[in-house]
């Protein structure tokens, strides 16, 4: 099936519109289409509006998520604040997160907020954004349902956790790290799936513990039985360290949060079955550290070294993390956002159904 | 040269003799001598005793290193502090750092701290565990000289730029994560170099950006030119994430710092030329998150899940990070510490030249 392009504005309304139509209030649907669209804006589809019916709309209607829960308050300091989403929706619970550490490190220097009993976030790469925004250094991680082995074994014990962090520049976009602490994400096992490719051997382990190559296999374990699962990211070599570093983001948004760890963490299938997803964000005023426009200047000089080094073997460019999804965005707000024929068609369907109002497609 | 096994403690009594006899305080030589033996007990010697002469009692002998200096405070907030090391020795910088976010994380619920103009402070680890003890979550994080090329890059960008973590656990020994953001650390360069074998593909590019696996050539190169050098965690398929998290570690410790990103850290030559090393180092006051009880409830429910899991073949025990250091640590309490042959015997001509007590050999 041909890819659709869309408008992303419409795209966006569409998204917000179809969560509104399930009980989502305005300001929340909002804000979940924004980091729905944002995902597929930067060229992370596997997070992006293709998501929208089975992970949100789909739960909401069935009670799983409580898209009318709010954020309360369960401990805080000057400095921290432990949150509790009530298995409301991930993105309005981390984005109020994310806001409220904005304004307290504006006293303090810094703030770190937890949130437990959430859901799904979407791209955590969004939530230290709006850090950066605010001339602050951002940190975020989540854990997520079990998909990665640990070093050694051959069941699937943790998430594939990201951790994400971005800080502001001057004449750059922002350094913008998102990754997973697994070699690949789902997603791109999912995509070999769809092509019917072989996996790498490093991507996976089966249920023996051995080089996992199919991907549909794997796909279809990690949906059930737990054994097999991803590799930890540094793979055979160093896998010691992405296992170290998913067991870091389990503490940190898991354990601190008082949220379950990535192993416990299960998709809300039904009314009252809560996923237990747990977050954790931070924000750091530059302005705590010196002068804001002395760390931007140190930023600019640093990120121009790296692109300018000189270059392995057939290597057109060094990247830093955040151009390519930068650049992404701007070529989609330009040219339209390309949405696969076969999600473009679904969420018609799913439209129809709502009752809203569909998105526009560009010629 | 065979090893020789030595008593720790007073191991411990000669590292901070030398260091007293070049000039050092007596506080900060015991703190010096007690980071470098925590590395030698670790299992980790390439951190350990073996760099006493040239990183600390000679730099700081010709005044490369300011073993006179005084930790001031820049700037501060209740939850931030910048702080200037003045050229002196990493180690007390990094401990007093850390000893001061502890105080303040007990009113704020964090402290983050950073430290400019500082030295080499050894093993990253050794600061997180300060906070572990306080029950608290202890961050760290060090720029470090260039030694690991960007992903496509052939010339040395990053430093190995450790990042390290620590949280307590009730039964259990502390999850303590400490890692080079590269494959490998340099020491394991060094290791293949001495036994004479290759390097395995994915650990170093040669200044071509192609494969090295000639331990001695990369050696030469990371003290000379900086054609060449290690690879981001991560390797050839998901090497960019290493070199995000090195540059992650080089916004905390370097840019944020007022300190020299890795690029530009030097080791410090002769005297006034500083190397410029950056810290950053956090502490996370538990309390600030509910009952320290539950934690460590929670951090030892998770930990005894883990080694518990099904493992791949061949595959005798799952570890945790922190268990290979703990079960050393113990080891070399117990048994008494193996000291290369040559590091011994030249750590004994340096006694005999500054004139101090020499160190207690085992039989």
């Amino acid at each position: 099936m041909e890819d659709e392009v869309v408008d992303a504005d419409s795209l966006r309304l569409f998204a917000a519109a179809a969560l509104e139509a399930v009980g989502t209030s305005e300001e929340d649907a909002a804000i979940v289409a924004d980091v729905l669209v944002a995902a597929d804006l930067t060229g992370h589809e596997s997070h992006g509006v293709a998501r929208l019916e089975e992970m949100y709309v789909r739960p909401v209607q069935r009670g799983a998520i409580d898209a009318g829960a709010s954020l309360v308050t369960v401990h805080e300091r000057a400095a921290t604040l432990v949150l509790d989403a009530q298995n409301g929706l991930g993105q309005p619970a981390a984005k109020r997160a994310m806001d409220l550490c904005i304004a307290r490190a504006r006293e303090a220097g810094t703030c770190m907020a937890v949130v437990r009993n959430s859901n799904h976030y979407g791209i955590a790469g969004y939530y230290p954004m709006l850090a950066a925004a605010q001339d602050m250094i951002g940190v975020c991680c989540t854990t997520a349902g079990p998909l990665v082995v640990a070093t050694g074994g051959r069941t699937s014990l943790l998430g594939t956790n990201p951790l994400a962090f971005a800080a502001p520049a001057g004449r750059h976009q922002p350094f913008m790290l998102d990754m997973a602490t697994s070699v690949v994400p789902i997603g791109k096992v999912e995509v070999k799936a769809r092509r019917q490719t072989p996996l790498p051997a490093g991507w996976a382990v089966d249920a023996q513990g051995r080089t996992a190559t199919d991907a549909a296999e794997v796909l279809a374990r990690t949906s059930g039985d737990l054994t097999g699962g991803l590799v930890p990211l540094g793979g055979l070599e160093a896998g010691h360290k992405g296992y170290g570093l998913a067991v870091m983001v389990d503490i940190l948004s898991g354990v601190l949060a008082g949220a379950r760890v990535s192993l416990h963490v299960r998709e809300a299938k039904g009314r009252g079955e809560s996923a237990g997803v747990g977050h954790f964000v931070a924000a750091i005023d530059l302005a705590a550290f010196g002068a804001v426009d002395e760390f931007k200047a140190a930023m600019d000089a640093y990120i121009d070294d790296l692109p300018a080094a000189p270059r392995a073997p057939g290597v057109d460019r060094l990247m830093v993390a955040g151009e390519p999804e930068f650049e992404a965005r701007q070529r989609h707000l330009r040219t339209g956002l390309p949405l696969h024929g076969g999600v473009a068609a679904s969420l018609q369907e799913l439209g129809r159904e709502l009752k809203v109002p569909l998105f526009r497609l560009l010629d």
